[in-house]
């Protein structure tokens, strides 16, 4: 049974957990950090998992597989890496159990490993140990691939979905000749991730790199997309980093180029993960509580069949089940709810709290006058119309509900999106939540004062510096090259 | 650049391991026991998985996703659950790591876990725990959920695919009110499994229910799909497991039913790996290297341009490109290889080793006599035929595949499966290999002894013993119930 939802005026915190409880997302478990994804969760992860990954083959990417475990010496290699890894790493040190003398289980001391394992956090660096053997010669690359895997990061404060301790995720990683190349593929797999944020799910972005503070351990230039949610605060929800040749000399992986020479191999990597859905949740929900996109909502359509005795049962099954089959075949992901012991009232309130776009009813009236109500999540609106038409009608308004998702949102991040040149206005405009566009001199001190005295970090630097050219830096008054995307951030 | 593939005869499990290797399906991995599937064998698991998820869903079920971690607590509460795994528990003792005073990577002292983790061998016991939670009445039943993972069981002797550290697998997990309900959820679960085998991997397979010593620990019955391999050894290829109410007591999960009586619930899992990967390999694949079905091979249809010259090459190319545009119209998986830095003949044996399961080769001189040259991997013939019909010909040509790799495993299955009275002609039958029939007094004891003189162990007892009659026990001579299945397995 589902229980009310908490306004996001009250309490925004609260408000996300009720809408993915009631949304039946996910939950916490018993493994301190770690979510249960619930099946509605799961649908629409994959979902979104399907869609990515046929965005990944159409650019050229096949999958693959590496281990879960990655040996404890692999991370000592990149400086940088396990500098950033080293304090959220859960460690495997023992192959058995075995009871102690109280009969209580306890790790085998007779199987301590020889070697810990690192259950992975990331992947580099087992996959470049790896692309050190399959690459010898120019002729090996590129390396276009991918892999859909869970990794873990320590997490002492776990949200659902946005931070978590396991969390499901894809990671490219792609082996180039030219650092050409691999800043092209950085920066196309950056584009791929805004693309899939804009157009399904509905999720305007902005798309820059990252400061070197805010850089991923061992890359070059990370590039990332940052999305505004409705508490005003920035997520990060996806990243595409130029690694240079720091992994490939790491694992002393080269290659003999055109010429007959040997050098290093030239990477990317880059990655999306559950904490999207976060993202999405606090993109369009509301407070009557989780909105979807059609594009990715596991039921686009939920027909409520409504009947109040056994001769009204059949005729209204039927007309129900036709409607079903014709969506259907056109392609809609259709759910059937007919489950008679709960009212219509209550169906309807479940499927609003699943997110589901669309709503049909039909009961005996419509019957009688060849009608069908329609219901659109997003705006809570609903009208009686024929059923006549009903399935192109149902189409546009899949349509219609997608595009108004984004440009609704698109709307609050334009509004909520500010310029600003001295630090006073900034500190207000800051504490009231949204993107500010503020000048900086580009260096790492003036960066953490800012974040010491605001909470804000910068989310991005501009691609193109020049069209976002600024005067003086707002703190020191020296020179900045542009202004710079700042925002408080999950 | 693929090396020989050693013929069956002489190495069989060299023969295996250069299949792998040559198929570019996986290989070892720096993670002990753990392997790296390539993507060739990783577009063939997802082929297995996408048809197996299509399964599951029309027969009802969701997926979700429950932690990686297992509280250790959890494995002693199912007494006959944790003694069957914790001898292959892969333990997470630490949260960070840090380095020594020889600036040495370790586990860092002070992040000392209050409760370790076990990282999953299989989730019952999370799973359980929680459904005490999300089952109260009999209106919540039954669940019906499965879940893509991950799992790890340490593993001394790895093999690729056939045993190894980290496995990808599904795992199926269903709550029901009543017992018959359960077993019959088990039952339809092994028939889809067995459907699967046979219907998508070509693959013939026995199916009964394991004795007592090979259920599943924690499983009141478990239910087998068997199949025999080229080496006349059988494989476990998928079960499903009756749990009675035994989960359910451990983590006290009961619920209210129909007549306002608590009662605890009934339970079933059932799962396939990438073990079935290694039975693929082992049922159709030659001396010549891997052999796929076409419903699951990655590429089923590989076509292969050759020309000379730019003249030819245009006319060629265009011809190939129609062709592999009109296959895929059709639904058929097509690769096109016009790697011109390779000869013809390498990359014909290059698709060969890859079990590509038809070849369409057109030169210049087909082009000229409107042919295209067909050639179909399982039986290594080829012919010239006219363009002019060729998709349908493909097409045709793929169902003969299909049925003649099941013809053919059926037909050896059958010539290799033997009925034996007495222990002397048992002895010799299994040490040539293949499946044994013989009859059985139903004790552990007969069933050890058997196996500790002859290697063999009871593949499974047959669902109706009464079609399987039979006299006394060939070794005690006491009465048997029935024959059951023998074979050596891996």
């Amino acid at each position: 049974m589902a229980d009310a939802v908490t306004p996001r005026d009250e309490d925004y915190s609260q408000w996300y957990q009720d809408v993915v409880r009631n949304g039946q997302l996910a939950e916490n478990s018993p493994a301190r950090g770690c979510m249960i994804i619930k099946p509605n969760g799961m649908a629409l992860w994959e979902n979104m998992r399907d869609q990515l990954d046929q965005m990944f083959k159409d650019t050229g990417h096949e999958n693959f597989y590496f281990p879960l475990f990655i040996p404890e010496r692999f991370m000592e290699r990149e400086a940088e890496h396990v500098e950033g890894f080293a304090k959220e790493c859960a460690v495997v040190t023992h192959s058995r159990l075995t009871t102690d003398e109280e009969g209580e289980l306890i790790p085998d001391p007779d199987s301590k490993l020889g070697e810990n394992y690192i259950v992975r956090p990331t992947s580099e660096t087992i996959i470049w140990d790896t692309y050190g053997k399959w690459i010898q010669s120019y002729r090996d690359l590129p390396l276009l691939y991918n892999q859909w895997a869970n990794v873990v990061r320590w997490e002492m404060r776990p949200r659902l979905f946005l931070r978590t301790a396991e969390f499901l995720w894809q990671e490219g990683h792609t082996a180039h000749a030219t650092r050409e190349e691999a800043v092209a593929e950085a920066e196309r797999m950056l584009e791929v991730y805004a693309t899939f944020a804009e157009e399904y799910m509905a999720m305007p972005v902005m798309r820059g790199r990252k400061s070197e503070s805010e850089r991923f351990p061992g890359a070059v230039d990370t590039y990332c997309i940052e999305a505004l949610m409705q508490d005003g605060k920035a997520l990060q929800a996806g990243t595409s980093h130029f690694l240079g040749q720091n992994f490939a000399k790491a694992f002393d992986c080269t290659f003999t180029d055109e010429n007959n020479e040997e050098t290093y191999v030239w990477a990317t990597s880059w990655g999306v993960s559950t904490r999207l859905i976060g993202g999405l949740i606090m993109t369009h929900s509301d407070d009557q509580g989780l909105v979807l996109p059609p594009k990715l909502a596991p039921h686009q359509v939920v027909i409520v069949p409504i009947y109040f005795d056994d001769d009204q049962e059949g005729p209204v099954m039927e007309k129900c089940e036709r409607l079903q089959e014709q969506l259907e075949d056109r392609g809609v992901r259709v759910k059937m709810d007919d489950d008679q012991t709960q009212s219509p009232g209550w169906r309807f309130n479940e499927h609003e709290l699943r997110g589901v776009p669309v709503r049909l009813a039909l009961g005996p009236r419509d019957l009688e006058n060849d009608n069908v109500e329609v219901a659109r999540r997003d705006t809570q609106t609903k009208e009686v119309v024929p059923q006549d038409g009903i399935v192109d009608r149902v189409l546009d308004l899949l349509d219609d509900v997608q595009r108004g998702l984004y440009d609704q949102a698109l709307e609050r991040q334009e509004e909520e999106t500010h310029v600003v040149d001295d630090y006073d206005t900034f500190k207000e405009v800051i504490e009231e939540g949204g993107f500010v566009w503020a000048p900086w001199d580009g260096t790492a001190e003036t960066e953490a004062r800012i974040q010491e005295e605001t909470s804000a970090t910068i989310r991005l630097i501009p691609f193109d510096r020049e069209e976002r050219a600024s005067g003086p830096d707002m703190v020191t008054g020296e020179p900045s090259e542009s202004r710079v995307l700042f925002a408080r951030a999950y």
